[in-house]
């Protein structure tokens, strides 16, 4: 029951988030949910269908659970939902839902670009069209992405705290990491150093373990296409790492750059401190772009630009996703419009949405990339990282 | 990798199916398929899509992987597959996949009552028509419901070692329970001592552990309601455990029964002994009829008319469901007609598919339900389980 808190500051949410997109009905469908994941699902039920079943949210109070006679048992005991149980048709008691809802249109978790918005199987919608066509409803449907987009995306207070959460404990664990660092570890050390502390606290890491942390130790090390390997870092080049935990259901991911000093001369070329304040400046740049209303794209284009001006390549990737229960949380994407990414960064920011701003560039000290992690707000955006201002040195 | 042999069985499978049932390609098509999994996916790659991408299978040996170029280098070390890459377009590498194989019908993973082989999306489904209809092919969808309901269902021989060894394991864990079972038990305390011995093997329960094993002490426990509470078993009375574990990525499932001796003396009473050879002759019924090319709802009704006859009432669910990957393995199904099953219980029994065969009654001892496991053949059924012939007693 650990998160009723949340479900029912998403269901109020949901019903704002309806009324505002005139949409009289969401419908999340799913079934065996625990093996393949309906990814809306959690946003207004606390648990699991084994068979069939259904939660209608309307944007007029109505949160209405249909499931079988078992499942609603545990759902019924929550005490959030309207819960109805069937024992052999859940298309009678669907008929009676729907039509005293009477809805023009309903609103089905289908997304092309987002996945948290795709969870509807086919199978299950050629099923609940035939369950409409044979009700006494004239309804049309459209996509919940925008119903998704704002009730995961938008974050409540609860999930705002588990994130600062999530956040400080992986800053935390980085710290330790720093000052127990020692001069013959390997990337695979650091990943070992790093996996200790997460398990010690209970908690997992935000990606798979094999890559999470991903370490890059200095100019030798390659960059995003290898586990942390046998590599250690030589004296005056830098240690990259790339990491996030999970803690109460909610994700960090940042990078963090961190220095070995040279016969215990700890300060920073000149160059490298020159090419960091590249790369500061240019998360900078979209940190100062980031606020609600405006398009995913120009979040990603004011970083890119200011990196390329600074005579660096452009990064092959997006500048910012979302954070949330996942790690690449869908919706609103800060990225270029390139085809892969589909009609994401065309979104809008909004007031409430956890983004990353990441960016990187390769040098001869090593990979030089820095990600932060901010809440976008109605002027603006604030973050949740304590941005790195320096590059660290490794060591007590 | 320690799937590729599995891979690779299940490939070679394909094929041969795709061609029986004259369907020109098999696309399974996913993305972050490790957030939303794609139930098929297994079958065909051992990896994950973060990216979009898709795996087409042919009749005549075709194995292609679209994906994204990061993906497609692990899948490439893998080397089972025709492994193409793209950076922006996937629709430009599947316009030449599918211009290249040009077929007639296209299989996809939708199905209303079979969950293991409704993995597509309704808006990659949406993003598929569109890649489809701006290709140079004229070809129509159908489902790969009955391509999977083969390639996941008939068991290869690798995967019934492996269902055999997750049999074994789960009945020597229910032995050493039996041995140091203590008067003093509660039905939690057994769950907690079956829960170690899965634990101390490395290995998980075959569902949610919470109710696997199920415990019910005697007359006085809810069957099916609730989670191993604080009672304790009676003299002379039964305790039922509905239990399995997963091993090398397969389930098993059985239930057992265990009497209580009363002062001493663990000879069983008439009346549970008469009691018990019912549900085991049901059980048995059931078997007999277990064969390839019969439908699933007779082995139902065998079983089903064989307690019914004696004096029972009817169990308010199938006989028996396919085990494998999962517990609940979906596709033919030996149950009733009824609504809920949709059209599981109208399918073929084929040959290499693994069933549970499991019903039971409520009597005064207790719940007396038995279930075992066993694989179809051409003529007939093997035992996977050692079939539970009496009711053992608890205690050395």
């Amino acid at each position: 029951m650990a998160e009723t808190t949340v479900v029912r500051e998403k269901l109020d949410q949901a019903e704002g988030v309806l009324r505002a997109l005139d949409i009289d009905v969401w419908i999340t469908y799913g079934r065996e949910t625990s093996d393949v994941a309906e990814p809306a699902l959690p946003l207004v039920l606390d648990e699991n269908f084994v068979w069939p079943g259904m939660v209608l949210v309307t944007g007029d109070g109505k949160r209405i659970v249909l499931c079988e006679t078992h499942d609603a048992d545990t759902i019924r005991s929550v005490g959030l939902h309207d819960v109805r149980g069937y024992e052999n048709s859940l298309e009678e008691i669907f008929h009676d839902a729907i039509e005293s809802i009477d809805p023009d249109k309903i609103a089905i978790n289908y997304s092309k670009s987002n996945n948290t918005a795709d969870g509807l199987s086919l199978g299950l919608y050629k099923q609940l069209e035939e369950y409409v066509e044979g009700s006494g409803v004239d309804a049309e449907f459209v996509s919940a992405e925008p119903v998704v987009n704002r009730v995961r995306g938008v974050k409540s207070r609860t999930e705002l705290e588990r994130i600062q959460r999530s956040v400080d404990i992986s800053q935390e664990i980085l710290e330790s990491m720093r000052a127990a660092w020692r001069p013959d570890w390997s990337e695979a050390d650091v990943a070992s150093f790093v996996h200790d502390e997460v398990e010690s606290r209970g908690l997992t890491t935000a990606w798979h373990a094999d890559a999470c942390p991903a370490v890059d130790a200095g100019g030798q090390a390659e960059w995003g296409h290898a586990k942390p390997s046998d590599l250690t870092l030589p004296p005056g080049e830098v240690l990259h790492l790339d990491f996030g935990v999970v803690a109460d259901g909610y994700a960090s991911d940042m990078q963090r750059l961190y220095y070995r000093p040279v016969d215990g001369d700890a300060s920073i070329p000149d160059d490298l401190q020159a090419a960091f304040e590249d790369v500061r400046a240019a998360i900078r740049a979209g940190f100062e772009t980031l606020e609600a209303g405006i398009p995913g794209y120009e979040v990603d284009a004011a970083a890119r630009e200011t990196i390329v001006e600074r005579g660096w390549p452009e990064f092959q990737h997006g500048f910012g996703h979302q954070v949330g229960r996942n790690v690449h949380d869908g919706g609103t994407y800060l990225g270029p419009r390139w085809e892969r990414y589909g009609d994401a960064p065309e979104k809008e920011v909004l007031a409430g949405q956890v983004f990353t701003l990441e960016l990187g560039i390769e040098t001869e000290w090593g990979y030089l990339g820095q990600e932060e992690m901010a809440v976008a707000t109605e002027d603006g955006a604030e973050y949740l990282t304590d941005p790195q201002e320096s590059i660290a040195s490794l060591g007590e």
